[in-house]
């Protein structure tokens, strides 16, 4: 069974937006063994978007429409689907009630333009929408003597999920092959992704009913691995087989058998070693605290740091000697090691972590060239210091840093 | 003249992966007049090639399709735009050398596969790769009778980027009819989406040959002015004259009229007032010095700070009597106030930055609820505290009260 995503609005032909329901529709989807076989975005102009819906009755069983189902003269949703399908569009009185009651209680005015949310496509069932006026619409019904199912649900994503959670997707299920999809994620830090690629495509290739995706981004590989069957437990163990296979290759490279963030990972050694870090940051400049403290509760094993962005106040915060900044210089190994030093005894942590480079685009110099970075660790018996050189801008090189220094902490609690 | 984009790959209909490229295309595109009419992602099958690649013959003047030119099995880029318009396929001598050329620099060995990439439609001109050994091709012919383009570039941004820049944006300016985009991009602190629209809708909608795109992402709201006329002097005078009475309208909501970040915005407003900044920072965790110093050159006038995460560094860092805690709570007015004040005069900073709040899930109280944030700013003279109670997640509070709290400090630089 395949479906077509269609985006509705002309903002996602700019360069400004960009259509992201979809990504959610897909996962739902592919979970009840739907694939998504097309993505059409199209602008508010009536002739393109029947041309659009037509064009995906004709390829696809299912044809999900999100958005232009507003109020304005810009939304013509409803009108391409009626007028592709060859069917009437009227206003259904219930609808129309259901505006003049929801107008009363959020006490606004309801204009005229408002109405058109209450036309309903000839035979469609109409979908409540909790978090917004414009109901969805679901259809089953015939194009060129195929049967298809077309649903339009709205645009803004807080109204757009739940409705489809909890009005399509229940619809979807009772349609749809009896098909499940089992999926696993594994998470890697600071591999390579030419070497992962290397590593690990002879091994995933050779499933060929097992899909495997590759994520990369900064120091982070996220491997999606899924598999489609008529049962489930043939499926889960497919996956299974995979992941156990990856994960042997993989070894300590690997953070996580089920897509949990690195810092996530971070959070739960540190409980269980009822450990507590203290964090010093210089290049980074509060991404690595803005990671850990993402996590709910972390507050139990993260006590904070400083942002030691001067050198003055890496001697105020983390009691690193100003002769040794003179002598070495702020990026150094020895000013590393007596920062994640400093900041452990100072705080009373567990665990002392430091970051300072060179973050770019200047600062750099032919011995300290741009991207060069030391990332320090010390728990009070060993004091390891990385030299790292990342390539890449400002950004890219803070999240590269700050992605190493989250990993030594995990590779030392593991 | 209009546009379609297909993004050829499986990858992209999964939910872990979106094209990016077609933001970078559209902006390139519309920069010469040509608008982006839709845009098709499409996977690594055949015949749903050939079907997207006439679809997009059919309803537009220019078809760009990105990606599927790799050397794999899965690459049919290629031979799908050669039978969607009824031509011939040929390997290319001149390829084929270069291909061996290129393998031979960077000393890898070729496989037979890789010589699909010398596969060259009928007619097309090649458009040399330099980042990759897939070359792109362009083709100027005819569908249905009608004049179509239709170019390949490869699906890696930093492949498809270059190219599409040097090779393709050359040839389309020569065929673009002559058209000229003025744009302005203004942005605006902490006023709320439905008070902007309120405010603005009735001024911008005025202009009907201008258009404005509002995009609003937790405080800030992004205002996308664009006007396309045969002349370039006419196009900028309606955007700045558009421009003007939204400026006027906003007051000191808008932070900028050229689309500078607002902590790009900051650090301008610090240089030129000769001030530095410190920031304590509890429940933000990081993020306002994480934004702070994404701005190259930030040290000059960003001292650094403290993530003041547990009661202890409150007072370690930045001087709170542990009896000021005790009293009002960790999340008081006082305690951000003493925040403020001892970063400032620990550090000898000109202005000292504080947040403290509950950031959730958990944590809460009836009298101090998720959500409830206090921001703090002192610069010796005047101690301001914002009490604000954010909704949402716990990254989308953190995300508020860190635009709130640069925010604050604007204000109070302006």
């Amino acid at each position: 069974m395949k479906c077509e995503i269609i985006a509705v609005g002309s903002e996602m032909l700019t360069p400004y937006r960009q259509d992201t329901n979809s990504l959610y529709l897909t996962e739902k989807l592919n979970s009840i063994g739907i694939a998504v076989a097309y993505k059409s975005i199209v602008g508010d102009r009536l002739a393109d978007l029947i041309g659009a819906i037509r064009t995906a009755l004709m390829r696809v069983d299912v044809v999900a429409v999100i958005g232009g189902l507003g109020p304005t003269n810009d939304d013509l949703t409803r009108e391409s689907v009626a007028q592709a399908l060859g069917l009437t569009l009227r206003r259904d009185p219930v609808q129309v009630a259901a505006l003049h009651t929801r107008a009363a209680q959020l006490r606004i005015s309801m204009s005229t333009n408002n109405l058109k949310q209450a036309e309903v496509v000839e035979g469609a069932q109409v979908m409540p929408n909790k978090n917004g006026s414009a109901p969805g619409q679901w259809l089953d019904t015939a194009f060129a003597n195929f049967r298809k199912i077309l649903f339009m649900v709205p645009g803004p994503p807080n109204e757009c999920k739940p409705m489809f959670d909890e009005e399509c997707m229940p619809r979807l299920k009772a349609v749809a092959p009896e098909k499940h999809i089992a999926t696993r994620v594994l998470k890697v830090a600071m591999l390579p992704e030419s070497k992962a690629d290397e590593m690990l495509g002879p091994i995933y290739t050779a499933y060929k009913d097992v899909e495997t995706t590759i994520l990369a981004n900064a120091g982070d590989i996220q491997l999606s691995i899924s598999c489609t069957k008529s049962a489930l437990a043939v499926a889960q163990a497919r996956v299974d087989e995979l992941a156990l296979k990856l994960e042997d290759a993989l070894g300590d490279w690997m953070y996580s058998a089920n897509g949990e963030a690195l810092e996530q990972i971070l959070m739960y050694y540190l409980g269980i070693k009822q450990a507590s870090l203290a964090v010093a940051e210089s290049c980074t400049g509060g991404m690595i605290s803005e990671r850990l403290t993402s996590i709910a509760g972390s507050s139990l094993s993260f006590a904070g740091g400083t942002v030691a962005y001067s050198n003055a106040l890496k001697t105020l915060y983390c009691d690193v000697p100003a002769e040794l900044i003179n002598k070495h210089g702020a990026v150094s190994p020895e000013v590393a090691a007596a920062m994640a030093e400093g900041i452990r005894l100072k705080i009373g942590t567990t665990l002392g972590l430091a970051v300072t480079g060179i973050a770019g685009p200047s600062g750099g110099s032919p011995d300290k060239p741009v991207g060069l970075v030391y990332i320090a660790l010390s728990d009070g018996n060993k004091n390891e210091v990385l030299e790292r050189r990342f390539h890449g801008d400002r950004d890219r090189i803070r999240k590269y840093a700050t992605q190493q220094a989250l990993d030594l902490v995990r590779r030392r609690l593991m």
